[in-house]
C-alpha cells in the first residue's frame, strides 16, 4: 500500500511549473461548478505521518481555490468544555454546507491512531472505533456530504531528513512538536498502525488516497489532483446497507399500536396524588449529582395531532427549574438546515451535561411525515432507521439519556379533540387545515408509526407506548416511565 | 422606589384564585398573538434580592404559557471557555427569534451589581457599565427585541423570614447558596446599589418593573401582569439618539475618496520583494504569543465590485496557516438571520482567541447596499453608524483587533476589469448582472461609502483607504497596514 509513497517519487521543477497552472485553473473551475450545483458538500479528512507537510499542502489548496468556500478546522484533544457534549458533537456541528469544502485536521482518526499506537491496544475498542468511522462516513455520504481522506506518507529516511530540515530553520522549527521528534524511531510501528486503519476504512464512497509526500512538487500535484477528481465526480453513492443488525427488513410486522389498551384511565383523585408523587421524584432526580454530573436528557414526544404532547410536556416541566430545560418544537427544516445532513439540526440541539432538551416532534419526522408525504424516496427513509439508531446509540454511549414517547389515541378520540379545539377561545390556534389533511391519512401514518416503533425500539433508547385516550392516565404514565428511565441510567453507572 | 415592595403587600388565596385563571388565559392568548405577528422578540431580564422567589416565578411563567416558545437562560460567571470570546458574545448568541420569549438570569446586570456592592466601587467603570447597558438595550429595542426588566424585592424582615423558611426545609435548602446567607446583613447596602442601578437604567423602552415578592400571590400576579402588558404593547420605540458623540449629523462632509491618489503603483520587482517581506512579518506576528494569547483578529474588506478584495485576501491567507483563519463571504441575510437584530449574525462569527476571521463584505452592508437599495428606512441606517461603532468598540475592548479596508478604484478601472472578467474562462462566474446594475448606481454608492468612511472611522477601528487601481500597490498596502495594526495592538498591551 505504501510502496509508491515510500519510493519517494519526485517531479522536476520544470515539470511542476508546466503542470501546476493547468491544475489550478481546473481546480478553480471545478470548485465553482461544485458551488453552483450545490448538490453536495466535500469533506476532506487529513491524516499522515508527521513532518509530511500536511499543513503546507492544505494552505496551498486554500490559495489555489476560492478560500471563501473552504473551511479548515483543526480539532485538538477535547477540552473540559468539549466534554460536556457527546464526542461526536463538535464534528457534526462543523459540517460544511452543500457547495462548500471542509478540511479537517484531527478527525476521529486521530484517536483511532492513538489507540492503534498503544503498547496494548484494546482490540474491541479498536474494532468499535473502526465500525463507528465506517458508519459515520457512510451516513455522511448518504446525506450529501462527499468524503475523501488523504494520507500523507514518505519513507523513513525522507522523514528523518525532513525533520532535520525543519528543526534547523528557526522559522520552521515550531512545526515540529516535541513528541514528533521521536517519530522516526517509531516509524515501523506507525506504519503498521496506519496500514491497519486504512485497510479497514477504505471504501469506494469514502476512499483513502495516499499522497507521496517526500517531494514537494509531487505532494502538491497529487493533492490537487485528488481534490479535483473528488469535485468532478458526477455522483457519489453509498452501497445499500445489507447488515440486518442495522437495517431492518420491511416486511409487515405486528403492529404494536393495535395491542394497546385504549380504555386505560385514571380518576381525578388518583391523578392528583400520582402527579404529586411522580413530579416530586422527577424534581429530585434531575437535581441529583448522579444526574447532573454524568448525564443529560433528551425527551422525544411523537404521536398523532391532538394526542396530548403539549399537556404531557407541561407536567414534566412543572417539576423542573426553567433554567435546566429547553423545549424544541420541530417543524419542517429550514433552507440552511436542508443544506446539511438530516441529523445535523438535531446534533446542534443536543443538551450539555446536566441539561434537558424536550422535543415536541423530532428526528422521527424523517420516517413519519417525510415518508407519508413522499418528500423523500423510499431508500432514504429506509436508511434513516439505521441512522437514527446510530445517532441515539452515540448519545446513549455518551451519557445522554434518550427517552421516547409515542402518545397513542384512537381516531374517534382525535375527532372529539379537534371539535373541542374549534370551539375553544385560544386553542383554535392549535388547529390548522393541515391537521384535518393529516387525519385523512390516518392509515398511512399508522403504518409508518408501526414500522418506526418496531425498527427503532433499541435497548439503549426504547419506545414508551402510551395509551393516551385518557389524558390523566397518559400524563402519569409519561412521568412514571421517565422517572424509571432516569433512575435506571443512574443505577447503571454504579 | 421600593416603598410599595417593602410594605410587603399580600393577596388572599381566594382573591388569587379568582385572578389567576383569567390572567393565564389572557397571557396564553397574548403569547399566541405575539407569535403570530412575529414583529419582535421579548427579552425579560431577571434581577432582585436573593430569596425573593425569582426562580419559582419564572418556572411558573413557563407553566402558564406555551413553554415551547420561551427560552430560559442562566448565565453564571464566565468560565475559562467563555473568556476566549468577547464578554458580550454569549448574550448576543442567545437572543430569541421574533415571536419568541427569552428569560435571562445573570444578565449584564449581575456584574454591575457586583461592582456596585464593592467596598470601593470604581466610579468610572461603574459609569461605563451603566452606559453600556443603556446602549445595549436601546440597540436591541431598535432592532426588534423588546426588553423588560423585573426586579424582585421585599422588606428586610420578609427576606430574613424567607431565608429561614428555605433553610429549614431540606427540599428547599439547596436554593440558598452559602454567600446568600449573609445577605440579610447587607440588606441596606444591596438596596442602595439596586436603587442606583435601576434609576440609571430605567427607560420607557426598557423599563424596570419592581415586583413585590414577599407574598407569593402578589409576586405571581404582578409578574404575570408585567409580562402580559409587555406582550400586548402595540409598538415599542426607542427615542431617537441625540448624542452627537454616538450619532453623527448627516450634513455633507468632505469625501475622503476624492482625496485619494489613484495613480499609485508598484513595479513587479518591488512588489515581489515587498510581498515576501510583509507576508513574513505577518506570518510571524499571527503566530507570536503576543497575538495568540491576548488577541483575535477581524479583517473587513469593503469596496466596489472588482476592487480586488479577493486577491488582497489571498495575499493575506498565503501567510497564515489554514487552521487559524476562516473567510466569511457576506451576502443578503437569510430568514433566520432576519429574525434577529442585524448584528446578531456577525456576533456569531466573532473569532475566538488566537483566531482570524476575514470578512469579504461585512456588517457595513447596512449602510451601503441596504441604504442605497432602500431596503431599510433612513432612520435605521442612520442609527446603524452608532450601533456599528458600539459593536467594534466592544470587540476592540475585548482584545479583538478590527482592521477595516476600503479598496478604492475609479469607474474607468472597474469597467476595464468587468470586460476582462467577461472574457476570462473561469472569472466569468465572478461577474453577474447585479454588478452591472450596481455600477449604474456608482454615485449613490460613493455617497454612502463617503458617509460610512467618515462616521465609522473610530480610534479603536479606523478605516484604511487603499488606492487600488493598481493591484500590486493595493495588496502591499493592505499587508503593510495590517501588520502595523497588529504590531500596534501588541505594543499597546505592554
Amino acid at each position: 500500500m505504501f510502496e509508491l509513497a515510500e519510493s519517494d517519487p519526485s517531479l522536476s521543477d520544470s515539470e511542476a511549473k508546466r503542470l501546476i497552472p493547468q491544475l489550478r485553473t481546473r481546480l478553480l473551475r471545478a470548485q465553482y461548478k461544485f458551488l453552483e450545483r450545490k448538490e453536495r458538500a466535500l469533506l476532506i479528512l487529513i491524516g499522515g505521518i508527521d513532518g509530511a507537510g500536511k499543513g503546507d499542502t492544505i494552505n496551498l489548496l486554500n490559495d489555489w481555490m476560492d478560500a471563501r468556500h473552504i473551511h479548515t478546522m483543526a480539532f485538538t484533544r477535547p477540552t473540559e468544555q468539549d466534554r460536556v457534549y457527546p464526542r461526536q458533537y463538535r464534528f457534526w456541528r462543523a459540517l460544511p454546507a452543500k457547495g462548500d469544502i471542509g478540511i479537517v485536521f484531527g478527525s476521529g482518526y486521530a484517536p483511532l491512531m492513538e489507540e492503534a499506537l498503544k503498547k496494548r491496544p484494546n482490540p474491541d475498542l479498536f474494532e468499535d472505533m473502526i465500525l463507528a468511522a465506517r458508519r459515520y462516513e457512510a451516513d455522511l455520504v448518504a446525506n450529501g456530504v462527499q468524503v475523501i481522506k488523504l494520507w500523507f506518507h514518505l519513507s523513513k529516511k525522507a522523514q528523518q531528513a525532513r525533520m532535520q530540515e525543519l528543526l534547523q530553520n528557526p522559522s520552521t522549527a515550531w512545526k515540529v512538536a516535541p513528541e514528533d521528534r521521536d517519530v522516526p524511531k517509531r516509524f515501523k510501528h506507525l506504519r503498521q498502525a496506519a496500514q491497519r486503519i486504512i485497510e479497514s476504512t477504505d471504501s469506494a464512497h469514502a476512499p483513502w488516497i495516499i499522497i507521496p509526500a517526500a517531494d514537494e512538487n509531487v505532494r502538491m500535484v497529487r493533492t490537487g489532483q485528488a481534490v479535483l477528481e473528488a469535485l468532478q465526480r458526477r455522483t457519489v453513492r453509498v452501497p445499500p446497507l445489507h447488515d440486518p443488525a442495522v437495517l431492518p427488513t420491511l416486511k409487515r410486522q405486528r403492529n404494536p399500536l393495535t395491542e394497546l389498551d385504549y380504555s386505560a384511565q385514571l380518576s381525578k383523585d388518583d391523578y392528583q396524588t400520582a402527579l404529586l408523587h411522580w413530579q416530586n421524584r422527577l424534581a429530585r432526580l434531575v437535581r441529583s449529582k448522579g444526574f447532573v454530573q454524568k448525564h443529560a436528557l433528551m425527551i422525544v414526544f411523537e404521536g398523532s395531532d391532538a394526542a396530548g404532547k403539549g399537556g404531557a410536556i407541561r407536567r414534566i416541566t412543572q417539576a423542573i427549574d426553567a433554567r435546566q430545560y429547553d423545549i424544541m418544537p420541530v417543524a419542517a427544516p429550514k433552507p440552511f438546515e436542508l443544506d446539511r445532513p438530516y441529523l445535523w439540526r438535531f446534533w446542534r440541539r443536543v443538551p450539555r451535561l446536566g441539561q434537558i432538551s424536550i422535543f415536541d416532534r423530532s428526528w422521527y419526522g424523517r420516517v413519519l411525515v417525510e415518508r407519508v408525504e413522499k418528500l423523500i424516496p423510499r431508500s432514504v427513509w429506509h436508511r434513516a432507521y439505521a441512522e437514527i439508531n446510530g445517532f441515539e446509540h452515540q448519545l446513549a454511549h455518551s451519557g445522554v439519556i434518550v427517552v421516547k414517547f409515542w402518545l397513542a389515541i384512537t381516531p374517534a378520540e382525535q375527532l372529539k379533540r379537534f371539535k373541542e379545539r374549534e370551539s375553544h377561545p385560544y386553542k383554535q390556534y392549535k388547529l390548522t387545515p393541515e391537521d384535518w389533511r393529516n387525519r385523512r391519512k390516518w392509515k398511512a401514518y399508522e403504518t409508518a408509526a408501526a414500522d418506526m416503533l418496531v425498527h427503532t425500539d433499541t435497548s439503549h433508547a426504547g419506545w414508551h407506548l402510551i395509551s393516551a385516550n385518557d389524558k390523566r392516565h397518559a400524563r402519569i404514565e409519561v412521568l412514571k416511565q421517565l422517572v424509571k428511565r432516569i433512575e435506571q441510567a443512574i443505577d447503571d453507572d454504579d
